[in-house]
């Protein structure tokens, strides 16, 4: 008989849900199990794969395959479950039946972590199991363990992502080709890029739960997807391109997290703490020479801001199933070491509590195209709004367009519920035949 | 009397060294206090500071200030240490104590963790101590932690990066202004880019330190700073701006850690497992697109590509006390959550044990320069050199330069060895009057 009382234990994994990530992480787990063992200090077995229909082939041995989810997490032989399945429900109650049994658990589920991060993270406390969830936002890109650890002992200011594939290749194709957004958006859709229903992703729901996961992590407060301003890209036009080049802007999906200070009338920072947190999802005009700018298509980054590291720059494939995977493998990883040596990752930190900032408290920078009808009055008129409401104008550009002329309006920081009644008064006005659009312009010191 | 039972144990910290780093870390522990321990679940207490020199006022109150550094690690109070003093000796010593007494470490020590990681993370294993080294590399960028722990189940090939930030910022102040190296030199002297004695740093030593320790864990093979390859950028001139210019490339400082296939006569991979590495430091053309020549100055970026995460960059600021205190305290932060909760960081992982390929077998595209007499004839003869060895060349541009012709030949890969022999056989040519520059040219697909 082989000695095997100096062998490690080999760890059981699920992995529930074949889609593209889940069918990358089983064949990462056949195919590269030697080395996985030696890094993990004992083997790694694949002992079952939950999916909703067991007849498409997918080259597994097929006693590995059950539609029984639920029994198969709760084997005794499963240590770790990798949930690539998507959706809240049933992915929150088999996590929490996982996390409960003392299984750890690695997710790419970012709707639900946007939601439910703070619940499940509870339940891996008590049972002292690992939730890991490196896969949830920009794909391959190492941004979730940089913020919990490496930036633990740092203060993260600001935080701003382009953390979306579908929307940031649709944003590119249009700045390149200038095609209409339907025409590009059926393209996308055909090289699958973009999903049939692509509102998860254009209108910035994906993006929104991206952005309460790294800002709970970035600012120790729990952040959940609604509280996320949030505003889509299926308006955004090839004219809206042309105005930001003459900026020297380009647009991007961006997903911004940072600290504000208190409200008026409520005591500052240095007195009672009031500081607030302004998390949004939306469409801006950010410099060319902004180190977002250069991200195109698929691709994927996330710009740190810190009191002491300054601004780092994490830069990836922000979709697709390897570069998934990979994130959910580095996770499986770290969470079946833990389960060899001892010790738990770090998890939730969420002591601080500051409140989220409605998106009328919050300063931006507005960009506005205005048609207008009388070109010599309209300037004084439209000048007049923004001074009424004390927001100051940082350029203004007139351009002929046929009978008409297009006033181009860039202001310097301001109150977003103020910006938001001028464009208001704006559209009132006599001289102003139609507000074309308002954008937000990131990214700029001043 | 209180009931302290509830309360955590304070955990002690000792600061070996106050320099740009050990001052910053001193500041960050007194000022954020009340934020770590939160973060770690328990106060973090600076409990001493060594010094080399008592008397300089440093602002921290004096009965903490210490010159006896041996004393102070050994101290029952102190539970994590923080060495940012730099150098082999004693350094090396001083950790392997706190190591060997259980107490945890984080060190910036680049130099001492090129060589001695092996010897050090045994002792951390042996007496269940962390010894981390985010700082060591890229000063606030996390590419330590992504390389040990994110990609740990992804298989990486190939890591460039730009990790000297004098050398960088010496190199883009030469293709803006076209200075003399030496004026470059003595005007970053002054601004303190660059150390009185700029060796380490212009001489590749410091960059090599460091690609010692991303190629150990890039690819769980133990490297050391004498096997990698290097080359000073001394030689660099604004001649060799232009000439890389006229290729669309700039010229970075770089270290180049990749997996390359077995040499001739060995068996291959597939048969063998005969992989090695190649680890090397150099200055080289890169193309101007690629995501590194845009890193400018004093700023690092480090670049993965990984068979399922694909292409990854890490951007940040690579020096300075504050960005550099940032990684140690993320370290430091998570070193102290392992004491309270258990638990320790992933360590050294070195079961490849893959041999580092000697640079005259790796594959590299070379940028070469001649001074030639007789341009009609040279370039047949320098052709016929590159020709007779089998190289084959991307590309010959001529330019008159006087009575003199500069030929400047672009080859495809080759190997090292051979276009090292090209080289001096071009030397001894009767219609070269001189080989002015040998570049390499990296980044490119081929």
């Amino acid at each position: 008989m082989v000695d095997r009382t100096q062998q490690p234990r080999a760890l059981g994994v699920a992995v529930i849900g074949m889609g593209n990530v889940g069918s990358q992480v089983v064949r990462m787990l056949q195919v590269h199990g030697d080395e996985l063992r030696q890094r993990v200090g004992a083997p790694l077995e694949l002992r079952g794969v939950a999916v909703r229909n067991p007849h498409h082939d997918r080259g597994i041995a097929p006693e590995l395959v059950t539609t029984d989810t639920e029994s198969l997490i709760a084997r005794p032989d499963i240590d770790l479950v990798v949930e690539v399945m998507g959706g809240i429900d049933p992915a929150r109650e088999l996590i929490a039946k996982a996390l409960t049994a003392g299984k750890s658990v690695v997710t790419a589920n970012k709707a639900l972590l946007a939601d439910y991060t703070s619940e499940l993270a509870q339940l891996a406390d008590r049972h002292r199991a690992d939730l890991c969830f490196e896969a949830a936002v920009a794909g391959a890109i190492p941004v979730v363990r940089p913020l919990i650890q490496s930036l633990s002992g740092d203060r993260i200011n600001r935080l701003v992502g382009i953390v979306n594939g579908t929307t940031n290749y649709l944003l590119s194709a249009m700045a390149e080709r200038s095609d209409r957004y339907e025409d590009l958006l059926a393209a996308a859709q055909e090289l699958g890029y973009a999903e049939a229903d692509p509102t998860a992703d254009v209108e910035g729901h994906d993006a929104a739960a991206k952005a309460a996961i790294l800002a709970s992590l970035a600012f120790h407060t729990r952040v959940t997807a609604t509280q996320v301003y949030r505003q889509g890209m299926t308006r955004i036009s090839a004219e809206d391109f042309a105005a930001a080049a003459a900026e020297d802007c380009t647009i991007k999906m961006l997903a911004v997290c940072e600290r504000v200070d208190a409200g008026p009338g409520e005591p500052a920072i240095a007195d009672g703490g009031k500081e607030r947190l302004a998390v949004r999802v939306y469409p801006a005009l950010i410099p060319r020479k902004h180190p977002l700018a250069a991200v195109d298509s698929a691709f994927n980054a996330v710009v740190v801001e810190a009191d002491n590291a300054g601004r780092l720059m994490f830069y990836g494939q922000g979709a697709g199933g390897a570069p998934t995977a990979s994130a959910v493998m580095g996770d499986l990883v770290m969470a079946a070491r833990n389960k060899v040596h001892g010790g738990r990752a770090p998890g939730e930190s969420v002591y601080a509590e500051l409140p989220v900032a409605p998106i009328g408290d919050i300063l931006t920078r507005h960009h506005l195209r205005l048609t207008v009808s009388d070109r010599a009055g309209a300037l004084a008129a439209v000048a007049g709004e923004f001074a009424r409401r004390g927001v100051s104008i940082a350029s203004v550009r007139q351009q002929l367009d046929g009978s008409h002329a297009q006033l181009v309006v860039l202001t310097h920081h301001a109150r977003e519920s103020v910006l938001d009644q001028i464009a208001k008064s704006l559209a009132a006005l006599d001289s102003v035949t139609s507000v074309t659009s308002v954008l937000r312009l990131e990214g700029t010191e001043e």
